[in-house]
């Protein structure tokens, strides 16, 4: 933490901020300028509320140096977290697909979908059973039973569950039915939602939210770590700017600063992210060769008859020209596929 | 809905999404242009998911038309909202004050607080019992205790009680205790929340979400009164842009199209939307004279040692000025404070 | 500026960064802190480009401290800027109103819109010769020919000269023909235009850039005033955000920090910034309030068949009903209209 | 063009509108709806200003149909446009590096830049004589004594060259220095400095502005094509968003749609896009997979001691490295790297 100080900033009112500093237990180091005095700040800053400076006399401005969070940093932790699934591993060295459809039609579909994508190597199923839709008349999902339709489908082909939690009402039957829990994008910052899920035996995928700063999505993440969960997945899928030239503007370059600051893998969601089937394909090229550890891809056996999603969704055909492009890129890239 | 077809459309593409339009129940207008042809669609839209309509080949673009929200709306409901309460009513003609501190810190400074206001006229407090904050390790307020602290400041001096909701768990509990439920921004797309306080006998205030386009809001709302409480109040306070001159931007350009979308009232947070003491005033004083029909204010007896927010609230001296200064406009613009 | 220094950073890195500051000719500040380092820089740190030390081994993070422009700066001088013309003078306690068409469209609808503002008591006439169209194929302004319509109108009737100056090739014309040369906002960073205009005898009016941030638009002010011309006048009128309630999202929030942070006067531009006639008046007024020094207002006599920004654009009704609440809040808010 | 009219819509209002588009030789389609009547327009719409529609009675919006760019537009001019230069082509297929350091600092350092490009392959070197700086005291570019070093880099090593103009008063000299003339960011707006190289016999690249949408890029694009010259490279650098995780957020995401509404090649700048030079190579490798079809790369013999942007430029190590990835990605792409 650092103050700023006016430039006409009396010495009074310079002593007066090293006091303050003083009696919120923390050492202040400060250092005159040509200009003007600057007064760092050491010492356990998270225990308090250091906004209040700013409103001093003669302070022109408070800046932030140290990072909030701690578990999901890199600094603290230095190895790249792999997060173990009974089906497949996700990190660094390795690139994860995880396909299915928007939401659980019904139970043949699922199964279809589910064959499909084990023959095809894909070990884990994303569907939502509760889906968050802009408009109370739109179709909510299955619910419990869209549930049941995926413990069959694990049951019967072996594959992974990825799927969706939008409250803690229902936070026990997703953990049971799920390998992977879901927070969407609108609930990156419902911290009761968060506060569940640090508490559950299974990992979580983090979507980031529509305008969420890296800074902010970690800290989303730290509060599912700090619950004693872990395993914690970061998805990217678009942001929300000015550009109208698809659904959300996808944010690749979030990947290398991830990396940077965080041990915790990324996958990106390049359907959501695009909002148009053909813009899929490159921009799941581009992801893996932007260095993330996966997809989470939107594919349907018959999109065009999706009850949500359609227009972003692959059928099988274009799904296999995709997986096939990506198999050839792996390689050079030094990624392993599963 | 318009479908926008490719200037070099053959005839049977052209045919096959009038087809595909009939098969979805709805009215295909085609439109022959010089350059293209376009195809109006009638019809009950909300039924189907007509993205699909746009992987059609020859299929340029699809053109939304109608707004999706319908209890919000001003064109189905041409009358003004008034939402009353016991102690005041928020709607056009008036000017209404929600005030007090971030958080629920304890008894004393509510009761404090809560005599001062209602000395000065205010009937309305806010504060937070349950606070979202971005990290885990900040203080998360009072909980429960906090809400028992406002029951009583309400009963000792009868004013009116505005604090936020932020799961499904406590909702019972702060519907009993407050006159005003508040759905933070965070939440407004917690559509599990927002369906719950569609079920509430008490009036929902609406925080715009950071990023929030107006037809989200109104859509946000719309949940809301679809479950029956037709009571809903929207706020502003502040969207995420690229600016840095202060927290968040606050957005006073969204009252004008909301009065002329919306029948429901809309107040402004300037503290949470500028997150500086200095430039509140300002900002609330600019608040009504663009209409809006009140503020949320955050104030407190000594906002230097406050637990949150310390940085963007008034004290009783501040507050004094700018309700002063309220008073002075408000008769020119014609408005009743309350 | 500050280097934070990694928290695993070796003391060889430590000692690194500290021996390259000061062969910045800079002066080194460690502050040794639980958890790491930082080191503050004092010394003209404007000479170099200290980017680079954020590359050093061991650095993770570099942070700016002091703001870079100096003449538009409220630290270094700070007295209010009042713009003195001819016709009147713009700055605080004053409320200057800049009114007339997008264009000059002929010299007749020129000289009625002169009479009838000056008959209401303004003094200054808005009106491009030369005209930024998004589309080559627009209509792009009478150019030099407008700019005589605007001389005749100044001789014939007294009012003032506000038009937009796209190029150095018409810097002269525009130099001679204008009572404040306008700097449209997508020639806000035009460096070249910047430099001329610091060169030039007239006030210049300095739109903000479309995703400009405050620090951006007082550099660009400071290119102007390091030529020599100190009469600057910013005009904020609209940026670019994620929001389409509205042409773009006027900004009224910067006002505060413009006054704070600089000297110079601030003019609010509500017909481009809503790009919704309807929209105009509300916004005007909470410029008003927010603490503006006037307005840029579309006005033309018959606003239907104007060649450009018809649909912004009052009408004379329109805008003489605006006057008049504009006059009656004004003196509520010690401010005198001219 | 499509007049949406509100639903309480009167039957004079709606023939008043069908009998406003008739007035300005547009033809109108009404369609009459469940819920509210729409108007189709056809014809040529470029010539008029049909905004004014929306402010007639009875009205709720007016939606825009046409994309206003023909000749950058894909729909009037289906195949690619190449680029030919005497040292290269560049469009689909291939992939080009453009690369050089941020600004021409001397003679030595630019011919010992150019020899070492050649030496691997690259046939184009960037290099700013004229410089774009945010603020007036930085260095400005060593202007006109630039052009003239470039030249000789380009004499001696037969190296192409990249250079920006920044005003029509330097425009002749640029274009005999350049083989290819550069638009920054924040003159992608200029509109008279567009006209300018719209009749020059070099071809351009331009950049995309900070906030521009996919569609204003085209249309300044478009500007230029309407002057004559048809030889235009579009260059996304990075967007301004919310984001503070890099300098600005490179928007990989537009290269999708840009292939799919025009011919015109695109070509990325992780360097700018990114500002830190770790993140260029993950960000250029996702460029190449995302189909760009090219980069623009800042590198320098001693990136510590550039002039400016030192941070986010690659030395010769790095370099090679990059190079030896992106020649590894580009054959299983099916792209030729030139």
């Amino acid at each position: 933490m650092l103050v700023v100080m006016h430039s006409h900033a009396t010495p009074p009112q310079i002593e007066g901020v090293v006091r303050a500093i003083r009696e919120m237990n923390l050492t202040p180091h400060p250092m005159p300028g040509a200009m003007r005095t600057a007064i760092g700040i050491t010492g356990n800053i998270g225990a308090v509320d250091p906004r209040t400076l700013e409103v001093l006399p003669g302070v022109m401005e408070l800046i932030r140096v140290t990072k909030p969070y701690k578990l999901a940093s890199r600094e603290m932790h230095e190895a790249d977290t792999y997060v173990r699934l009974p089906q497949t591993v996700i990190g660094p060295g390795t690139f994860t697909l995880i396909a299915g459809p928007c939401s659980v039609e019904n139970e043949a579909m699922i199964l279809r979908t589910a064959e499909y994508l084990r023959k095809h190597g894909v070990n884990l199923l994303r569907a939502g059973a509760f889906k968050p839709r802009t408009s109370p008349y739109s179709f909510q999902g299955m619910g419990r039973d869209g549930l049941k339709i995926l413990a069959k489908a694990r049951a019967e082909t072996g594959i992974g569950i990825v799927t969706e939690l939008m409250d803690t009402d229902n936070a026990d039957a997703v953990e049971e039915a799920a390998d992977i829990i879901q927070i969407g994008t609108r609930n990156m910052q419902n911290f009761s939602l968060l506060k569940r899920v640090g508490k559950a035996r299974k990992p979580v995928l983090l979507k980031r939210g529509m305008s969420a700063t890296l800074e902010e999505w970690l800290m989303a993440a730290e509060y599912v770590m700090a619950g004693g969960n872990y395993n914690v997945i970061l998805c990217e899928r678009g942001v929300r700017t000015f550009s109208d030239h698809s659904r959300n503007t996808l944010d690749l370059s979030v990947i290398p600063p991830v990396k940077k600051l965080s041990h915790l893998p990324i996958l990106v969601d390049p359907s959501h992210g695009t909002g148009k089937r053909d813009y899929v394909p490159p921009m799941a090229l581009a992801s893996l060769a932007a260095g993330a550890d996966g997809l989470l891809l939107e594919v349907h056996p018959d999109p065009d008859h999706a009850q949500s999603d359609g227009a972003q969704t692959l059928d099988f055909a274009g799904f296999e020209k995709l997986l096939d492009s990506l198999r050839r890129l792996a390689g050079p890239l030094g990624r392993a596929m599963n």
